[in-house]
């Protein structure tokens, strides 16, 4: 009979924590703030109870779920395709960006602008099938890594968004990635990397076509950007694709502005999250003069509109999945 | 002890199903042969066995789960929504077109071809918020009725599909919508219809805009289509939203061929079945002569593909979940 009664008020009483699900956060007023988001939203005798399927929160990846620096980690995969490929075919490289590119100059790339970017994601990620690029990308994470932290690029994932992504899924929070990256790019190592479905990706994605000369039906990436998914991109995506208005948004950069202004705007419990990179010892340091992940917007106005700015310095005691 | 012993059997034995799944389709070779594939696919003791994350269904929508005769229903929408557009504003009909669609002329509509048919969607779907023009949907379904059937067109829905639907859920399907019609339309009605969220539904789309002029960022639909999501479309938003190949679709037109094409040309188990409408006295027949609907490639090819073809007047018991 004792078992019997203890069972019954396992089901009807509030799962206890047994483990803290954020071991990577310090005692933080961030932590705190998420935490007790979650536990509101969550509670179904609260008055900020929002049903399961409400429960979507929305994430950026560059900066926000792993490491962006001393560029977004597709160029570098980028401009390594490209080099590999102009070994068979050197008459590929037809522009100095090209050129540039392939021969690993940064620099000279960065300067080129947003124009430049696209002229060498066109030429590394067009003229294959998407499993064929997939294959491409998924070899390359396997070999290539990172010029100062010499870890594969998919173990600079940040631990402490690793967890949060967890602790929100076993919350039954649907987690989401809206991206400026790639699509396709991004659903190669994000399942197992955040545990997100290739489904749950939204990210940038150029032309694709579908082709059935004859054996079997392929579908393949060809030139052409057909969506930046940045900037009033994440909202309008995210409304596009989920249709539905996310409870919690987090980023890292002006380019996640308008995903957290709009997640936030909302009625009831909302909640954005702000990434502010400030560990230049264990990460970089970086914010409003930086080229990449430039934040000004959301260190202006973020604190106004009640998000939480998370000081990575301070509130997080591990920065990697892969290593620290 | 015997209890735990039952609880123990229950937890490992596949679960028994306790009542027809599919109670409106007759004991045919498409149900069958249908029932046969689900169970294959769920034994995890076959060679056809497949992983719950992978078992992604996807159906088109307008004459697959619901009529589409005399024409599309968002097309009857759409002309209701300019003639009331045009009670208050009859200077926004600028074209012969607009002024027939506003009268309800459908001959002279549908004689303009497909942009005819753009130009009445353009007028009639764009200038409110996404919000706004949802709530102007659901009110229309609240009023408008079937000049035939006198029903209300959400319930004009078929039944046999519906409950395919909730089969596929009940086997850890994840089912989508991947429809020509449009996507902020079929949100309106399709959770509570089909129980498909916002987020399982792919459909053609127009341009949007992320608007914050002061209170509060607003979504508006503007003029002009981004995406039509029909034929090669159809593979291709699948690849791009949802990143999986399906392994069951379902469609009733030539607007559906690359869909079920590129579903059943995977490797492993796959299903392709095509709804064909052949009964005249409880709905319509139709197919290769057919301005709406029309289907000539899938009756031509498909059952060389394996595909299973509904024959609608002998398969199924029952046709509208409204009424019959």
């Amino acid at each position: 009979m004792k078992t019997i009664a203890f069972s019954m008020l396992a089901a009807v009483l509030p799962v206890v924590a047994l483990a803290d699900p954020l071991p990577s956060w310090t005692e933080s007023d961030a932590k705190q703030q998420i935490v007790a988001f979650v536990e509101a939203v969550t509670d179904p005798d609260g008055d900020s109870y929002v049903t399961p399927s409400e429960r979507i929160a929305v994430f950026d990846n560059d900066g926000t779920l792993w490491a962006e620096q001393p560029v977004y980690f597709q160029l570098i995969f980028a401009m390594d395709r490209l080099a590999e490929i102009a070994e068979q075919d050197p008459a590929i490289l037809t522009t100095p960006t090209l050129q540039a590119a392939a021969e690993g100059d940064l620099r000279a790339v960065l300067e080129g602008g947003h124009d430049a970017l696209i002229e060498v994601v066109n030429a590394s990620h067009s003229g294959d099938s998407v499993e064929g690029f997939q294959a491409t990308v998924a070899n390359w994470l396997e070999t290539a890594r990172h010029p100062d932290t010499d870890l594969p690029y998919d173990q600079m994932t940040y631990q402490p968004m690793v967890e949060l992504l967890r602790y929100l899924r076993d919350e039954d929070f649907k987690t989401y990635i809206v991206s400026g990256g790639g699509l396709h790019f991004m659903r190669v190592f994000a399942e197992e990397a955040y545990g997100i479905p290739p489904e749950q990706i939204l990210g940038t994605y150029g032309e694709t076509a579908y082709e059935n000369t004859g054996e079997s039906p392929v579908i393949t990436k060809a030139p052409g950007v057909v969506f930046i998914d940045d900037k009033e991109g994440k909202p309008i995506n995210i409304e596009r694709t989920i249709g539905r208005r996310p409870i919690l948004a987090g980023g890292n950069s002006d380019g996640d502005f308008a995903m957290l202004e709009w997640t936030t705007a909302g009625d009831g419990p909302r909640l954005g999250i702000l990434i502010h990179h400030t560990d230049a010892d264990r990460e970089w340091a970086y914010d409003r003069e930086s080229p990449i992940g430039r934040l000004v917007d959301g260190l202006d106005k973020g604190p106004d509109l009640g998000w939480v700015i998370v000081d990575m310095a301070n509130d997080w005691s591990r920065i990697y999945s892969g290593a620290n």
